[in-house]
């Protein structure tokens, strides 16, 4: 549809667990990101242990990663994208699952758009997009919300603002939570939610412990608790 | 975590467009979908064009495909299902991308879970997830809508309404159109959303045109026009 005047910004995906990358990421993918020399990273260790996944066109040492954080200036990250006027392609990674996705990538890709470069999404592992194919809720209309509130009053509230919007709106709710506070987040729903919204549990998504159970609230009341602690999970939920 | 009592139902997305499926399908995805006997589908013609993708296991006439609708019934589903107890596995396919995301396939993952059976997904294309990502537009919050309404003046409050959400909760709007609709929808959106709002066109995401641009609005009415007839395209904005 347009001539190709730049580079292009490559947006990789990379793995959601220690999964072997063949069940996760296609094999054009692999071979788009095993040939770039440049990347830009939510985490070089892990960006490092991504490229080490792949048959590397060069030396892992002779590829550039800089590494993205939310100090990062727009003007750093023109110049790492400069290359992209030459010609040159760049790989955005983050840290788990999809770039620019629950990270702070998004603003790379703005910035890439500003310059009129080409920017291509590759396929891979999307743990909410994973999570709620999987959990039988709602997938024609829904929101992803991040992180809720941590404090305990601010929380009850704002969940149940949101089972509102899902009834109003038929509309599933997602929530991720750090791995430390997954256990009173889930019991932060089943205390808050309605007893006939169905509640979904996303644990260890594409993982060797893979977990995946949707239930209503009253019955996961009489259902043995999962052991979350540690583990990276998604809460979805529908009234 | 718990023991299997059941067959899985493996969660297989199937192609947005003529791409390679190795550009776009994992290969332990494309194995898993190759020895399956047993299918539910969105559409048994595209299943089977999908299945003809793959080296199969068994010659695609002995494959059973059964054809999933908005008035298939519970009770019919559940019959599908049955074989799962047997620790006999089956596939769902929509008609594009993931299944049970904006399609009508969550009901059978709802059933397979009332079941107790196990729930695979695999990972695939979703065009939500790749329009976001190559959106440049926030990752961190967002909500999909699927279909705004299609009466002008409903059309234009509902986008409004959502264009105000977006600014509220700094969240991305995500929505699709059919094909023949897009440009009317196109001109929707740039006649009725503020000229900073930032517009994203993610048009036939993973095929031999895509095309990904996002602009202000005022930005778009100053560009030449791009051409979205017939091509599927999905919108994104965050005010």
């Amino acid at each position: 549809m347009q001539p190709q005047h730049t580079g292009t910004l490559h947006l990789i995906p990379v793995g959601l667990s220690e999964a072997p990358i063949d069940s996760w990421l296609p094999i054009a993918a692999q071979q788009q990101a095993a040939g770039l020399s440049n990347y830009i990273a939510e985490n070089a260790k892990t960006a490092r242990a991504f490229l080490k996944l792949l048959t590397l066109e060069r030396p892992i040492q002779e590829i550039d990663i800089q590494t993205l954080t939310a100090k990062t200036d727009d003007q750093t990250i023109r110049q790492w994208l400069a290359p992209l006027k030459n010609h040159q392609s760049i790989g955005l990674v983050s840290e788990a699952g999809c770039p620019a996705v629950a990270d702070p990538g998004a603003r790379v890709v703005a910035l890439a758009h500003d310059m009129g470069a080409t920017v291509k999404p590759w396929t891979g592992p999307s743990s909410i997009v994973l999570g709620l194919m999987a959990s039988g809720l709602d997938g024609q209309r829904f929101t992803f919300h991040g992180y809720a509130p941590v404090k305990p009053d601010e929380r009850a509230k704002q969940l149940k603002q949101w089972e509102q919007l899902s009834a109003r709106l038929s509309q599933t709710q997602i929530l991720i939570e750090t791995p430390y506070r997954n256990a009173a987040m889930f019991d932060s729903l089943l205390q808050t939610l309605n007893p006939k919204t169905r509640l979904c549990v996303a644990c260890d998504v594409t993982g060797p412990n893979e977990w995946l159970r949707t239930r209503t609230v009253a019955s996961w009341k009489n259902s043995p608790q999962p052991d979350l602690v540690g583990k990276p999970t998604l809460f979805l939920f529908q009234a």
